[in-house]
């Protein structure tokens, strides 16, 4: 029965030639299609039928849909000129890794069902630990996202209150359970609201920490609402640091944050998905200080170190309560060599595993430490000189330090902001108004892609840099478009 | 600066055909490699160094390792003697579909930041949505396991608890919640008992239903349960129920337990990770009965419809519930189309979301309905082919029905089970232990690979038929392979 089958693989082989050969254009010359597209909602589904074929179609045809209907319609995350959020790469090694683990599509849940993934995960992990600087005792686990990895941490926080049973007697139905509470400062990202959120302690679970005028977390305060809340009965848990923040990567005090949490046994979880990777570069070593003394911490290598969407990783030296927190095996998940090696689906909501393991040693191996030391600090630098054409220009200003490769900042010009001295917020909300023009219309261009936050009310752009096919060139564009894309906007708003 | 960019395109596309070489080869010839390999815990580990390179290395070396350490080691999913848990295709539409993927590696978190894989999502849910005959009220969702999207359906029945605040004042340090209940059936998947567990509700907020004689939940022993449980001041919130269960694929009585669900006002989420797929079958359309009903269902294309993992559909009627319990959005997430269009990331726990649709839409067009459900169908018939030749041989006997592609069954070898009626557990005991070591030499020659599971006590194996590539001569060779490795266990045994 030959349609039982797969595709044939002759024109598997073609197909996939083809595929490789577009990618290989696409990497090649990776300014041909608008970053952003210029396309409404609704545009793509309009350009597919309403149900599936009833006949099998040629792989070739899938391939003409694929350029016709979906490129059009893509955000080129893997454009040198994307800026917005933060910068990734969907590199060559790891796109080869995707492709070999997507035909071996194997399942890590257990050892046995996965040996070379599960092995390799912890190996690749091991090297990146050893690359960050973390103490050995660190072992680690792929999640999709840091949004997991978050959730995954703030379960095992709540596991280590083993008197209270929560695993067995859950949360509702009791009257012996105070008030757990979650300290994250107010410019944490809202990944670890939402672990709260699944995890049944609420927003009331979470106590925003103000942050000092760096967007740090400002430990003294966290300390107070600490005291203050074990005070009043509630029982602290957990303090979730960042180590670059989404809106401005701002560093939190980590080694103080550290030192509180161990005077008052709480876990500490450090969010630096997106700057732990720059602790690679020896120069930012000092990023992670302090998070030898964290109970788990979380880099993504699918934001800045060249790995694709999707890969995160997290490090725990308690596995123990992170397994605790999660282990449940059935009997036919029992396999006659459980007990001696990982089976990672204890350490985590998926029971389904990816082998994401393999492309993430694949870029390790295909760039070198060496290399990744180079494109990181290349990326900081580039986002170093954008920060000080920032401040030599009038026109505009930064808007928060750029310890990093991220670059906050608005357009600021003489002829809107010359009362600010006399009503700051008046000025602010013209130039807020300004500063959201100015993006719509950069982002239109389809030459670049930025995004926003707001910073004390202040509506600022993002440049985010983290892609290995930005330039300086790219760089030098972006700020030229900027410019006069201001320039224009202000035309317009004085007419 | 050379050395900040990506491996060359040239040595991408060499390495690109190379890796496609061996995939062609792999998929061509998928029983060249024994399905589980003959490897000690530690061995992969131990044949690689400790540390990541210093210096890049070329992607052929990679490759060398690739196949020299990496595959030596792999456990084959995509092997057509693979016949453990459930049998899974990594087909060549679906490994396309991750290659391209991974190349323009966008984030699907919002409709702007990823409109055609946004769109191309719903659209490739819906075109499933009709095959599977579910109403159009179902709305579609791609998460990576049905681990993640029952606990994302449990999570949107917690918050459809309005009244109870859950969401803004957690569960805990409170008097004045009832005792959450879920209740699922004692055959269900391992994956609701953990949802439970990290929502805060835990082991005691899930009932387990007793199963009939055929595994299928009482909806009898359901009621009484929900009403012994209102009436002692408790909270019955969610019925999940099973279309397909892991142990024996039974199926529990949907229309029954909705009609329950809806007189009580319940949330019915409905895990059908396996069978549903098998509903694209006119013949067995039937399977999904009732399930119009349900408020949330999971049916896992990386299961059952040869798509790479990870993939698994979740539809929902309440959308809108869904996206109440996660909902978050910071300023830095806003952008200029936001309401109208779908941002997905409102829809779970991953802020992050890899294009998973695109291999979706490329396996249901390279195969088209009619060509899945040949294979489907194709499937079945194996497994009730094999399912008879168990029931023929006085040696072996079925432990459950086999109403879809997995058969439970056991040796059961007249010497060894000749006092049965006399004394069945004794019986039963060594006939466990046969059959256990009869696994692990079926499993041990690497021809073949089952699992397991235990059913009334009884010791079952397990033959799940699930990859494309599986043909009658596989499932042949198996049951041969089966009858003369019992022969040869026997022998063992009895000297």
């Amino acid at each position: 029965m030959d349609d039982a089958r797969d595709v044939p693989v002759d024109e598997f082989k073609h197909a996939g030639v083809r595929a490789l050969d577009w990618i290989a254009s696409y990497l090649s010359d990776p300014d041909r299609f608008p970053v952003l597209p210029p396309i409404e909602p609704g545009a793509v589904k309009a350009a597919l039928p309403e149900s599936a074929p009833d006949n099998a179609e040629p792989l070739d045809q899938i391939l003409d849909d694929y350029e016709r209907v979906v490129v059009p319609g893509i955000t080129h995350w893997n454009h040198p000129s994307f800026f917005a959020y933060f910068g990734i790469t969907g590199s060559a090694p790891g796109i080869l890794g995707e492709l070999l683990s997507s035909a071996l599509n194997v399942n890590a849940m257990l050892w046995q069902t996965a040996p070379a993934a599960t092995e390799l995960e912890a190996v690749a992990l091991d090297w990146l630990r050893q690359l960050l600087g973390l103490p050995a005792g660190f072992a680690g686990v792929i999640m999709d996202t840091a949004s997991v990895s978050t959730l995954c941490a703030v379960a095992a926080a709540r596991h280590a209150l083993s008197e209270l049973e929560i695993r067995e007697r859950g949360m509702s139905g009791r009257d012996d359970l105070p008030l757990l509470r979650l300290y994250t400062s107010e410019q944490a990202h809202s990944s670890v609201e939402k672990a709260a959120l699944v995890l049944g302690l609420g927003q009331r679970g979470v106590r925003k920490i103000p942050t000092d005028n760096a967007f740090r977390m400002d430990a003294a305060a966290l300390e107070a609402a600490i005291d203050e809340d074990a005070s009043a009965g509630y029982r602290p848990f957990c303090v979730v640091a960042t180590v670059g923040t989404t809106s401005t990567t701002s560093i939190d005090p980590v080694p103080e944050i550290a030192r509180i949490c161990e005077r008052r046994d709480l876990w500490l979880h450090v969010d630096a998905a997106y700057a732990g990777s720059a602790a690679i570069v020896p120069e930012y070593r000092h990023l992670l200080a302090g998070c030898d003394a964290a109970h788990s911490i979380v880099v993504n290598p699918h934001k800045w170190l060249f790995t694709p969407i999707d890969c995160s990783a997290l490090y725990t030296r308690d596995a123990a309560t992170l397994t605790g927190a999660f282990s449940l095996v059935p009997e036919y998940l029992r396999t006659s060599v459980d007990g001696e090696p990982t089976n990672y689906m204890d350490w985590g909501v998926s029971l389904g595993r990816r082998f994401r393991g393999l492309k993430l040693w694949m870029v390790l191996r295909a760039f070198g430490a060496e290399g990744i030391r180079k494109r990181l600090a290349n990326h900081i630098e580039m986002a170093q000189r954008f920060a000080a054409w920032v401040d030599e220009d009038p026109g505009f200003e930064r808007l928060a330090p750029t310890p990093l490769s991220v670059v906050c900042f608005r357009a600021r010009p003489p002829e809107l902001s010359s009362d600010a001295t006399a009503d700051g917020a008046a000025a602010d909300a013209r130039l807020n108004e300004f500063n959201e023009k100015l993006l719509q219309r950069l982002n239109a261009s389809g030459e670049v892609y930025l995004s926003h936050t707001r910073l004390n009310g202040k509506y600022a752009l993002r440049l985010a840099i983290g892609n290995v096919r930005t330039t300086e060139a790219h760089v030098t564009r972006a700020w030229e478009l900027i410019r006069t894309t201001a320039s224009a906007v202000l035309d317009q708003w004085q007419t």
